[in-house]
């Protein structure tokens, strides 16, 4: 994206999503709008439709665009692409968005959170997406009286249900709102993080074997960039506790009373979630102990076999080495008498296998000779 | 299961009970009631009783069982079995169940909680079962103004003594009301908790055991997996803190102040569980420790025998070597006259011997020939 | 006690107070009285007084019992042993007391609570002792209009210099009422943790001592039973700051204002054990730090000792094996000319001589000849 | 800085920020003003400012300084270094600042925090810098009727895109109050932790590549080090998540609903602060833990090295040794005839190759013959 | 100081303050004043002054000093030693001090606390002194409408500032009231903290060099030390959070509101010291980690040189094993011919300075030739 991604990949092993990138200069006025030039531009696309039809549009201008409004009973504008100041900006104007809400728009580093404005309801979540590592991207969402705003970084979202759903006629969707399209469409954001975290688990299973068996340098790097992970996707799960409790509990003129209830389902949803990553962190957590010990239990492995052999061999080199000296048995009938007796080769030899068996015998004692200790 | 867990047999070891299933696509409409097509087809039973009598019974049909309600003071309808969309639907139609409430019911991994509708009081609670891992099974209760819904996974329960005691005339459940029913169902479950966690005691007692006698790869496996199932209690014993808590101190009208004593004492249980499974939690985690430092002294024993062994023999082997130099002694008179020295051999023999003394005693003063150390 | 305990002693390492024993079967009704069998039979004793006088009587039967309350001020009806569930119930309907309470009165592991009733305040707290382990034993207390009841497990309790205050006249508990009793009770039970904490940090001490000096494999299993312990004194401890907290600031009707100034004082006390307590806690915790790194020190002191030995022999002994090899110096002057030199011998072994010193100043630089490191 | 500098070069491993240096002599009474000799001597500049236009001055007295005062909608008088008691008492007494608050602006190891005073609101944050390690500068704020008054520790800081913006009509902060110019202040110092945190990221990446591919003595003071920061970076980031809180949520007469907003924006940015630092703590935490695991790798490489050289030549050392024994083949056919064997060195040769093959099929089936393992 | 203390000197490593001493059997009635029989004797000093004037004296009796109060403005009534009983009651007496004040007086272990009485204000406070260990003591405060008493365990104290200003005319602390006097004396404790934190930093600093330079068995010993010591400095400063907060929030008849904003800057003190003592936690803590990684590289460095010195010679005394063999190169032409070849002996060393070679070439490739390392 930005310059910055170019000298990252030389040190690419940490934190993709824990990096933070904030566009304006340090000091710059508040509402300043400053575009990551490399973000795509916009492409707006809506979807107006009431309890009798819909209509799907890409209004090519501006104009087109502000055409649309009020004609049906909900309108949802969706734009994906950050890319020019000058269209977010005219969007800000004909929605009466908040310079300090557009400003957070466009820093796509937001944690998740609900402000209530005069005219209009913010909220940012966070979609997840599962690569080699976690990625997240901001998804902002304006609720007005008849319209929802959403703002995405790029093209492709999990909001394609949601869209079927409006499409077919009969759906509760079509008599409801525009605060039941905004629960939709955090539900969807929040049911997005499901398959996410179950693939999420298998990885972790996958790990976990390979942190038992046979566990190598790059295990721990793999054990750490699941901890990155996860802290990545604590970060993103946490603040929608806060969302969905702010948007149930909180009466807020633009939400119905029966929509909350809805919202209580998503808060529910959320702990679930929150619930299931600290699990695996925890998890996460704990396989590096069981590496550690892992390590460690080759390396008593290691030592035993090298203190098998030696306590063995050590004692039978020195019996050799005792009868390769060189005292001169003519000189003295004291001088190594072994080394003329008929059997002194063979004694020599019944002397290391004696050694042998009571080196053995001591490590079956020690309990070493077992298959895996 | 489900497909999926065929696949995970080649995995098994992490998280069983940690893995999330949700049945519905992500951005399904709330409330779709998608069913797990594996799990077993409901079977419903009813027990109605009043203090002069009790009936129980299967209906064969819904219509059947629509016959049954209202004529007795209480009556508790029990599902076993979630693989039926359709039977689900119309239960949920013919007790006023909220769509969000009965996706609940089916996707069988809810946190235990309760959230009073406008009609009922939905209550889940969270069985276990102790295999080789620790289980749990989803229990969903609908309290009504005069019957009691229950919604198991599978046949097979806990309630057989809530059930005794409805049969016998006399008891004080006779004479109480369906909130009475409710309360005695969840004692029930939270009960049986209790000999769950004993047996669960004595498996760590015995992991303790062999961590401290000879700690083995498959040890800390053990361990590893000790501290997952605590976890999976962990996660099922603390949301009903929050249950009980929440029937005892908020008023809700299907709930008597006299029936909100006896979850006072529930919420007592659910306390001396959690303090149970967290003293579980730091001993399993001390385990861990007491592993590792049990491994590292391993390691200090196998060193030291090698160390004891090499520091012996080297120094003998070193001896041997001299003399087993091919020095002409003929050559010169320094050229190793001990060789033909009349006590050459009883020399370099009592040179040996002297080493071995000094060495044993320097292992004496480190105190390196204690028995274990 | 129970026979589970005969299967324990086999496993005798962990918890004995961390487990739990629900008498009970799972899915009894409340209030449902199962007694240990082994408990011992209940004794009773009363204690009446008044400013004016006391009496101190053990009333053979319930009638008897009976015939003593309302004739003094404050009367003390003190029960040792839970085995005869008549009795208790007896008791229990004497004094108006709740199943609930009465069930928790023989379930003997309750944590340390305040339950108000409408006849009476209802208190569990718990005792300490320390044998080899720390044990706990759990007391009731009913506070009346103008009575206290106790039950106790066994005989044998820290209550006697209560009775000796009651016994001399003058002291203000004669003058005050039964809720000064109950104070003057549970502040009992308060300070006997303090001779327990002290010895208990003694044995700390010591424990730290060995750990440091000489760590075996049975220190880190002493370090082990110690966190356990402190496990169970933090069990028996916090829930009583809570006791207090209540009694303190909750207004009861049965209580004065005058003495709930008094368990302000019990709740300053419980802080300062909850804090002594955790102080223990991280001392403990740091232990098996200090052991681990005392192991490691082992392993780098024989380690070195052995590399010490090893690289010093190891050439010395391939110095005298290169002399020992028998190329034919006769067929070559290039051949082992050494064998034959006047001072081949000497040689040879200044040669060794010179190696030693070179290495004894290697590890001098290595500091490793150093006396303890 | 103080005297005390000089003795720290020589310990210069741990804390420079974390040290806290107490000016006034313990005991001193409230409001003692005891400046650092060493501290800069204090240098006013005053920016006066209104819709219409806009002055920047460098009072050369006092009483030029208060010239100024009243003339223009908004006043920013900036204070440079803290060296001069009786210049900052002046100011103090012309701004009516309490003296307790004028101690705090000496004594510049504040935490951030906000206090409001009769006449005025005393704010005080912490600058960041990132040398090479991380520092903080204390600057204090306090807002009048329409002047903000700043006090930092030394000359530079972070204040100049504010100017900029001042100098530039028709930016929004020309027609905004004094309270407005507080929140550009107090945002450009949040704003200014960003870059600093970036940076700091970069520094963990390359230290994490440095930890997986050769960690070293140094690796881990880097390691520490990098806590440390941490340590600081934290300490200065939590407070203001409080200031900001403060600012947002009390209502407080000298700063005005619209403006509050504002704070709400910077209270957003501090909890972006403190998440990421949290993160970059628990990566840091992390990396201790895959150093400790590196080492173990190590030795394990080392030892296996160590293990394979061993056990091979161990066993060809023994057999070579057997066939140095000097038995005599002449005094009995048992003794070593394959010394005069025709095939005997090659049959020892032999021996030897079959020992090697053994053994390396034994290090294969081991697996410690693969590439890194 | 008690008995207790020459028992203790057996054991003298762990938690000299850590140590609870509970003066009253447990049981006693509350109030009982049971005096340390080596406690000093006290000594009663008396300071009343007023804005004219103030005097010093030392009553040499109670009536003495009883006929100092209510001559002055203010009265500061200071009993250093705590060793006597009746004295102290008879004080207790004079001044309306509740008995459970009065035996927490004596009870020197308190934590810090506020407690209001009926008739004055009772306040704990510790003194913290820095000799080999951390020491603290406690100070005992009660604040009457216009006197301040006292209670020190010993003569020496952190007051003499205050007694400074109270001598000198002019002070502040003259014109104002007891409650002033009372934040006086408690700035000077807080104040105390100072230099012995800066103190506790300056050795935290050389331990961290030890560790990282030469970490012995001594070290270990030193962080314990250490961490113990901030355990002591953490219990003693944490409470007295609540007691500056409660003192500048809770609005007491004694305080005025104008002295009430000194105590928020006590307050604030208290935070900076909490902050202080938990950095300094977090690096005490981190200092075992780096001991342990010094341990383990320590020991890798070991190994690597026996790994070296072991691989170079082992292969090499194997060769010369082989020529030292004696097979009969004259039975047979494949016997050892190399022994009679002309270069014979120059080659086997020529096949050692090979091997060496070789074997310095894979640890160059190792890296294990570097430095250190």
């Amino acid at each position: 994206m930005s310059p910055k991604s170019k000298r990252k990949s030389a040190l690419p092993l940490l934190m993709h999503e824990e990096r933070f990138h904030h566009r304006a200069p340090p000091g710059a006025p508040p509402g300043t709008l400053i575009v990551d030039p490399q973000a795509p531009k916009p492409v707006i696309t809506v979807i107006a439709y009431g309890p009798d039809g819909f209509t799907e549009e890409r209004p090519p201008t501006l104009e087109a665009l502000s055409a649309f409004l009020g004609r049906w009973p909900v309108t949802w504008i969706n734009v994906d692409g950050l890319g020019d100041a000058d269209v977010l900006k005219a969007l800000g104007e004909m929605f009466h968005i908040h310079p300090l809400a557009l400003e957070d728009v466009i820093n796509v580093h937001q944690r998740s959170k609900v402000e209530p404005y005069k005219d209009n309801l913010f909220v940012v979540a966070r979609m997840v997406e599962l690569k080699a590592d976690v990625l997240t991207e901001q998804v902002s969402f304006f609720l007005g009286a008849n319209a929802v705003l959403t703002f995405q970084e790029r093209v492709g979202d999990c909001f394609e249900p949601v869209r079927d759903r409006i499409r077919k006629p009969g759906h509760r969707i079509r008599a409801a709102g525009a605060d039941f399209l905004l629960y939709a469409l955090l539900d969807a954001v929040v049911d997005a993080y499901y398959p996410i975290l179950e693939e999420f688990g298998d990885r972790l299973d996958a790990l976990q074997e390979e942190v038992m068996a046979k566990p190598t340098r790059a295990t721990i790097t793999l054990v750490h960039n699941a901890k990155r992970d996860l802290r990545t996707l604590r970060r993103a799960v946490w603040p929608m506790r806060e969302v969905f409790n702010a948007l149930y509990r909180d009466p807020v003129p633009l939400i119905t009373a029966d929509t909350r209830l809805y919202f209580r389902d998503c808060y529910d949803h959320t702990i679930q979630l929150i619930d299931l990553v600290e699990t695996y962190r925890e998890t996460a957590s704990d396989l590096t102990d069981v590496y550690l010990s892992s390590v460690s239990l080759k390396m008593n492995e290691i030592m035993k076999v090298l203190t098998i052999i030696a306590t063995i061999f050590i004692p039978l080199t020195f019996i050799a080495g005792i009868y390769g000296m060189n005292f001169n048995p003519e000189a003295s009938p004291w001088n190594m008498p072994e080394l003329n007796w008929w059997l002194g080769y063979p004694f020599a030899l019944g002397l290391m296998v004696a050694t042998v068996v009571v080196m053995l015998l001591f490590f079956r004692r020690k309990g070493w000779l077992g298959p895996n200790r």
